[in-house]
């Protein structure tokens, strides 16, 4: 049957959606969620439809095409198509057959995660699913099986010799260590070539921290040309197209905070397996306000990862580390990166806690390899560091990425005092993510807050606790808006 | 902050969409699926935050809105607003507590009906609702509050004297029984207001057959003043707003097909308790492609019903019937119009199998009440059907509705012939509903199938098994197609 084309303006940004008028749908039978073909000379996508009840949007003899389905027939308005029917991609039958408690093999695994990261399922399948393996679970042999499908459904990038990878399963403003870790791995003859995301729902990601000084968006060729030269690399992953469905799948788990057990190991392990990670080792930061609250959760979900390492291939190790309040003292891209380059610069105003932190975490990475005995690799790390091959290295790598100039610091500031005398009890990393986001960060790489006073030290009543940082005055009134509730410390 | 309107001419029949360019959304740190307060003056409307990635869609500075949306603040393409922030509904965390297993609380299963009722929620957030109610289930009490909920988030009709109502939980097509156990029931003196759906994904729902005689979708003060008169009507429930989370419910099951009992108990108790039901008879089919295909899931629905009903106070009896095959001889609205016209009219050529469902039924509930004692109801059923005082009582509610002109039976067919000798082993309802949905029932009233030949028959090769009808040849071109593969009938 052929349909006239209306162009909708509109883009998901994913899934492919053909709108019908409800008349014309009832003539053919179809119903919101089915899926239709629509057909121009030569080509042919397959649509989720959707039903217009009124005229306006969409009238009778009219079919309303979003963008993506545009740009990939080359079609415009007033075109004519033909629709035909097609049945629903088969992964709903295994998505439902999970609801009710199957356990789903390899291949059926697959299905769903060749659909999802080919924008063939809708955000209603896709929640059944999520839904589906967080109540019923998912087995060790359904974790391994999905991480395997997120990857073979991805992009996955092989390097020379066996490469180094760490994973912190986050929580901790300004847990900027990764930085520091990757130039001291790199410096000691390794291969750690680092694909790191953007933030989600903190203050800045790993990616959006180097950028501040390389740019982070490469090609997989550049990036395996920059591997080559320097032995590591800090880049976004994000368009490299590594297990795209595990982006799919955060995305319909955040309306609720999801963080379905199966699918954090599947994802996490799915990002080191398609980047060929022979040894791997991950943060898991103990707090109120991270996946892990309890020691018992921490411990379980330690002995998961080293599970799933094992059935992958994947030498994995698991450190606990205190996720109670932030490290460092900038929290924002360009305040971290100032913490990270003075950690590796050696400068004595360098924050502790982030330079001990990332020592000890780059000296257990070294242990991992044949080429460090147990009880020798802290203290390489340390050596590496403070001799300035680290910072040495640092160079290469940016130099190699293409240096960035360096963002301006926000010029609106925002002093924050303490209101009263005392031990600073708690730090709540979600009101400092959230005021460092409010301020700007990390889109305005400039904006962020500058912590002078850390957990456990002493403040004076009306002393300086933090300077809110911000590039423009409107989102500098957000965070002081914000901060007339709570300031996150907790004195006392 | 304030944002020019764009017009996105696109409607989604529900929930209250706006779109954000993906600058201004990160400048706000707001999310896909985050709430919105859209502003106007002395006007604001809640709304879920969609994100545009690409300026073309909306660009920065512009914010999209939905024509719903328009429509409540009653303004146009270009009109300044201001957008301000607000939380998700607190239904969400009770979504989040079904999903991990927490028993749901009146209250609680309030807020969700009242939010899905008023479309506050996403399909996401929905979903997420259906899939923890499916995989964790629903108790008894559950069940009972969430019928409650559902009926108190909508309008109750109230009627004189206790009114008796009736349910089929679907299935077999042409099993029309409503449309001849009314009148009897209304002709018997008590009070049957009949408030029925449309078809989903069946040839016809008893508003789509009742509407080939008379109005069905009428005013809630109409319906009162002709059940005041007639003691019964027989109209569409759909718009009243009976139990409106129960529709919104039912939406995101069909993309998997999901019957989850809670919510079917629930969906049934609803409609019934919405119009002050006291006896209810409830025919539960069994059948391959019924809700009930063993007698053990059908005793464990029966049991469930009654007491649920005993929960609410109404009076509930459960039969189980034969749907392994379609009853009476038309499928679709006006083919099924003239079964129920010739049962009424005690034409010899009625339909046996309709009349004597329809009488057992009539019957059943006659002895519900406690007029009529037991063993004496089905005489008295049969006595007012075979006497013409139900064929009477039908002119009387057709009238008293408002007469429409009966369609004319599609004039394009195609008989269908058996292609071998025997007896009729099988026929598969769900063969023959999509049959007479291709050729445009519901939709055209005057398409269906007749069925000359019925279960268990014996027929000859080359015997007409039964006829098509569409009134359009586009159509009836769709239904000889689907006939290539199956034409649902099994003889051997």
């Amino acid at each position: 049957m052929k349909f006239k084309v209306k162009d909708m303006d509109i883009a998901t940004g994913g899934i492919l959606v053909a709108i019908l008028n409800v008349h014309d749908a009832k003539k053919l039978d179809l119903h919101s969620g089915d899926r239709i073909l629509v057909k121009d000379t030569g080509k042919e996508v397959v649509c989720v439809l959707d039903i217009s009840e009124s005229k306006k949007a969409v009238p009778e003899g009219k079919i309303g095409l979003f963008e993506e389905v545009l740009d990939r027939l080359n079609i415009r308005e007033g075109h004519l198509v033909n629709v035909g029917m097609t049945g629903k991609p088969q992964s709903i039958k295994h998505i439902r057959d999970k609801l009710f408690g199957k356990h789903l093999t390899y291949e059926e695994l697959y299905h769903i995660s060749d659909d999802i990261s080919n924008d063939r399922l809708t955000d209603i399948e896709k929640t059944y699913f999520v839904a589906g393996s967080l109540t019923n679970g998912l087995s060790h042999k359904e974790i391994v099986g999905l991480t395997r499908a997120m990857v073979n459904t991805g992009k996955r990038l092989k390097f020379n010799g066996s490469t180094l990878d760490k994973h912190c399963i986050g929580g901790v403003p300004g847990n900027r260590t990764t930085m520091v870790i990757v130039p001291i791995i790199a410096a000691a003859g390794f291969t750690m070539p680092k694909t790191s995301s953007r933030a989600i729902t903190s203050a800045a990601g790993t990616a959006d921290t180097m950028e501040c000084l390389a740019k982070v968006e490469l090609s997989e060729q550049k990036i395996k040309s920059i591997v080559k030269k320097t032995h590591a690399c800090m880049v976004h992953g994000g368009s490299m197209n590594l297990a795209p469905a595990d982006d799919k799948i955060i995305e319909v788990e955040a309306p609720l905070s999801i963080d379905a057990e199966g699918q954090l190991l599947a994802s996490v392990m799915a990002k080191k397996y398609s980047v060929t990670a022979k040894y791997v080792l991950i943060d898991i930061p103990m707090g109120k306000s991270t996946k892990a609250s309890t020691l018992r959760e921490a411990m379980h979900l330690k002995h998961m990862f080293e599970l799933i390492g094992r059935k992958l291939g994947i030498t994995v190790k698991v450190i606990l580390t205190d996720g109670s309040h932030p490290i460092g003292n900038g929290i924002g891209p360009l305040l971290e990166t100032e913490d990270v380059m003075a950690v590796l610069r050696n400068d004595p105003l360098a924050p502790p806690d982030l330079k001990e932190k990332a020592v000890m975490m780059a000296g257990a990475l070294l242990e991992m390899t044949p080429k460090y005995k147990k009880g020798t690799g802290l203290k390489a790390a340390r050596e590496i560091l403070e001799s300035g091959r680290a910072l040495k290295k640092m160079h290469e790598i940016i130099a190699a990425q293409g240096k960035n100039k360096k963002p301006q610091l926000g010029e609106f500031t925002y002093p924050v005092y303490s209101k009263k005398s005392g031990k600073i009890r708690e730090i709540d990393n979600l009101v400092i993510a959230k005021l460092a986001r409010l301020a700007g960060a990390p889109e305005d790489k400039g904006s962020g807050l500058f912590l002078t006073k850390k957990f456990h030290d002493k403040v004076k009543k009306g002393e300086l606790l933090y300077t809110v940082y911000a590039e423009n005055k409107f989102k500098l009134d957000l965070a002081k808006d914000y901060l007339k509730n709570n300031n996150g410390y907790m004195v006392g």
